[in-house]
């Protein structure tokens, strides 16, 4: 029996990462989120322009966990995974302190490893609530 | 001078899968634009759940036609290809009739070769504009 390490298949590793940022996020830790992206990662949010750059993805989830998010769930439906990319799409749910949905709604990141790791490059999600 | 084709890269490929989308949306070709996705796409739209397969989609830009937008203006940013699979990230603008800026904003896509052409496969977008 070989004891050589078996790689992981990247829709564990990338729920794994998932459950880190969610446990990042659960602690108010926006700069162990923002370590969770690549160097040269955007977000793409809603009633803004690109956000580019750790710093930006910081400052970004910051200010969401300032106006009272205290929890993001992420669950993952599909990844593929093509070398050193893959792309997912899930649902997220965004939580009050008191456990109240504020927020709920779907996904879509393109991952890369960087540095032996998967992490977020490219993260764009969408509002299931109707609009305002 | 050899006389084989040259396998034209991806981002041109795309580029001209969005001319098309642009051309059949200018005409108010809502089959022909839903033609240029796979048949398992999926768009991830705000203030809606997954809109899922060929007829949905068809649905979906064809009451977006409906409530008076004429042109979908599509610049892209970046490709990036894997095999048989893309992402593109990029900005849209959406005009009405009178050439009015309905909506603008900035788009991530997934795209599959499916039937030797380039097709949308996962489709997100978000507004830039303010919060209302």
């Amino acid at each position: 029996m070989s004891t050589q390490a078996i790689a992981a298949d990247p829709r564990s590793e990338i729920e794994a990462r998932n459950l880190r940022f969610m446990e990042a996020f659960r602690r108010g830790d926006a700069a162990s989120v923002a370590g969770l992206y690549t160097a040269s990662a955007r977000l793409l949010p809603a009633h803004s322009d690109f956000v580019d750059g750790t710093d930006a993805i910081q400052r970004f989830w910051q200010g969401a966990m300032d106006m009272g998010l205290k929890e993001a769930v992420l669950e993952t439906l599909e990844v593929e995974a093509h070398g050193e990319t893959a792309h997912e799409v899930g649902r997220y749910t965004l939580k009050t302190a008191g456990g109240q949905v504020a927020d709920a709604g779907k996904y879509l990141v393109v991952w890369k490893q960087e540095g032996g790791a998967w992490k977020l490059h490219r993260d764009i999600w969408t509002t299931n609530r109707p609009a305002a």
